[in-house]
């Protein structure tokens, strides 16, 4: 038996995570920036999982992705295409990022570059394509993907240079600032993506884009509140990976669905995914839609709540729950909660209501173990076939399941003869 | 003895501030815009004062108004100009406006123009220049008028014609979005300002102004947080001026401090002041600053807590205690106290804190008088002295004079023979 302290570890993994400083370093094509990815090669969120296990919106954005990048003309073709063996699939948790509800990004899409700034790592996401029908969601119809290659042709430069003029942007700070704001920067993202607009936006008029582009940019993020999710979700993985790979440590690094199994990661167990069943969402569904239509549990924007915001930084964003479900008094409780399963308070992030509390950090495997306690979740909800989009948001837990097939490995991986 | 059915006309005087909708429509010199201006009348914040009673704060912003209208050309100048009886002043609140702290307007400065949408009135207030050595704090150093000058001949310009491109902007859901957002839009305005400056932010990238002029505007919006409470405030103007002049209604319409005095109105006592001396503030102070640099309570901005912001909604920003002082139990106290002396909740302005409790409005000078309960203000700190500027911020509250003063008054209109 190895002679392993898990507390000593766990601190480490605690410290890696509260000293790590995310900034926002610049915009390049996936092709160009992010680790092993290829033309072919196709990230996606969640846990690995093949063509034939995709649920319904994760295929639908593979479909778009592979019209985006001309690999296919219509959804038959794409369908062919991804069944055929030529296409790799990997998760973005293996290329050092994270993505959206479906997740799928291809080597042609633009990301965000976002870089810890104490322990040197990068994380990757692609840009935020607002609400309604969009590729994420699993949409694929041709104002989908005219989106995407705007994004790509005039919001992706335009970023590029505004940061280039501009030089980096603590992301961290924004954030907490965010949290002070009513934001827990998962699922209400207004006062975040205002924060980042307004700190872009004298850099972006310097840009020597046209004037109708600068504006429709502009106009393009005004438009959206989820605008900064794309750069809280990238900001929370560059904090976690910095805690990865601590020997003994019972930290959690990564929670991500796929639509189709829930997966998590901890730190003393390298990168060994431990999975099962995505489950249903429980929430607040648009108008004409039914809990009949709703895809399982979907994305990597589980990262939040893995660093502690999110779901367990609700009690900072009361005015959540008119999306996703509950009163004020929930979203209290979840917070406080979570506060059982954790092992530090963030030095960073702040809740006020909480007399400036800080956001329970740390998600130990032991605690959610012993305490049956799970992880609270906000999310949106995908409809569950490929092509439709967004009809709801909600709460929702990962399986237990995970986290027992979790304890069991590390069990047999540090207490073995 | 007059058959007044008080009830009946405070349920008018509420009526009207509920329904108000005030709307930002446009920019211009005081001069073309504010009722009554004229060149040689200088505004002020609070009720009617002469220049041998004004505090050092508001002298100080006289005097910057004087060099800024090439009146004067020095302190000296200013203030023979100033005593000579040759310079007129009045109360911002006589000409359909408001002005933050010394709350200095004179005919040559830019105002913002805001129409109550529902009763047609417009109110008007100054723009905000921004935190430390300010006109509004009684500061009028060379960097003070030259950022005056700026205003007059950049950002004043560029508002106009960006509002002219985009059209109107609807305060009152700027105001409910902000206090959704930890905003109480007196001394924590960072939503509010962040969400103005998206909105208006692509329509002034369309001007025909310079980019470097463009690119000024938006930093110089970026740099103030408080850029919006000279929106907030004429918003509160706006809507309570529709609730003036109700006959019998005991509902307040303003409250507001010129530094020496504290006078409030009353719906049903028409345009008469009651006064009494202004309080001095407590709260924190800036390094280096006690409590004998600080000036009495200044300024026109508790129109917002009139309008049941401001103080009135500090449930809805705990964090602004780290601004003005206080636990964020306090915040949460001082809103509960508020719906004691007001008589109704707003059904626009929502705290979700308080499960979306609307914001107290109307305040009751029966109530006041009654319960002996004062409204809650909370806000910035003047150095006593000219041209020097704030020092801090902190709660204040009305003098009990003025409400047992405007109650005789009342009875004595009402209920004489």
């Amino acid at each position: 038996m190895k002679a392993i302290d898990i507390n000593k570890a766990n601190k480490e993994a605690v410290s890696r995570i509260q000293s790590a400083q995310p900034v926002l370093v610049g915009v390049g094509l996936a092709r160009d920036v992010v680790p092993g990815m290829h033309d072919k090669l196709i990230l996606h969120a969640g846990p690995p999982i093949a063509w034939n296990r995709m649920s319904g919106p994760m295929r639908g954005a593979v479909i778009g992705g592979l019209i985006f990048e001309e690999l296919a003309g219509s959804r038959e073709d794409a369908e062919i295409l991804a069944s055929s063996g030529k296409i790799e699939f990997s998760p973005w948790h293996e290329h050092s990022g994270v993505g959206p509800m479906a997740g799928v990004a291809t080597a042609g899409m633009p990301v965000w570059i976002v870089q810890n700034k104490t322990h040197g790592n990068k994380a990757f996401c692609t840009m935020n394509e607002g609400l309604g029908k969009v590729l994420r969601y699993g949409a694929f119809s041709p104002e989908v993907i005219e989106r995407l290659r705007w994004m790509k042709d005039v919001l992706a430069p335009i970023m590029k240079e505004s940061l280039a003029i501009k030089g980096e942007i603590n992301l961290k700070s924004l954030i907490a600032q965010a949290l002070q704001m009513g934001d827990e920067v998962h699922n209400r993202n207004r006062a975040a993506t205002s924060l980042f607009i307004r700190e872009i936006a004298p850099a972006l008029v310097e840009t020597k884009f046209p004037e109708k582009d600068k504006k429709k940019v502009l106009e393009f993020m005004h438009a959206n509140d989820h605008f900064f999710l794309n750069l809280s979700m990238p900001s929370a993985k560059a904090i976690l990976a910095s805690a990865e790979w601590i020997e003994g440590s019972t930290i959690l690094t990564v929670m991500a669905r796929n639509g189709t199994d829930f997966g998590v990661r901890v730190s003393g167990l390298k990168d060994k995914w431990f999975t099962g069943p995505a489950l249903l969402v429980k929430g607040l569904l648009f108008p004409g839609f039914s809990e009949a239509d709703c895809n399982p549990d979907i994305g990597d924007s589980a990262i939040t709540e893995t660093c502690g915001l999110g779901g367990f930084s609700m009690a900072a964003a009361p005015a959540i729950v008119k999306f996703v479900g509950g009163s004020v008094r929930d979203a209290f409780n979840y917070t406080n909660k979570m506060y059982e399963i954790t092992n530090d308070e963030s030095a960073s992030f702040q809740i006020p209501n909480l007399d400036f509390r800080g956001a329970p950090t740390g998600i130990d495997l032991i605690k959610v173990c012993e305490l049956n306690i799970l992880p609270q979740i906000n999310t949106g909800i995908a409809h569950k076939e490929a092509g439709i989009g967004q009809v709801g948001a909600g709460l929702v837990t990962p399986p237990m399941k995970c986290f027992e097939d979790a304890l069991e490995a590390y069990v047999e991986t540090y207490c073995g003869d």
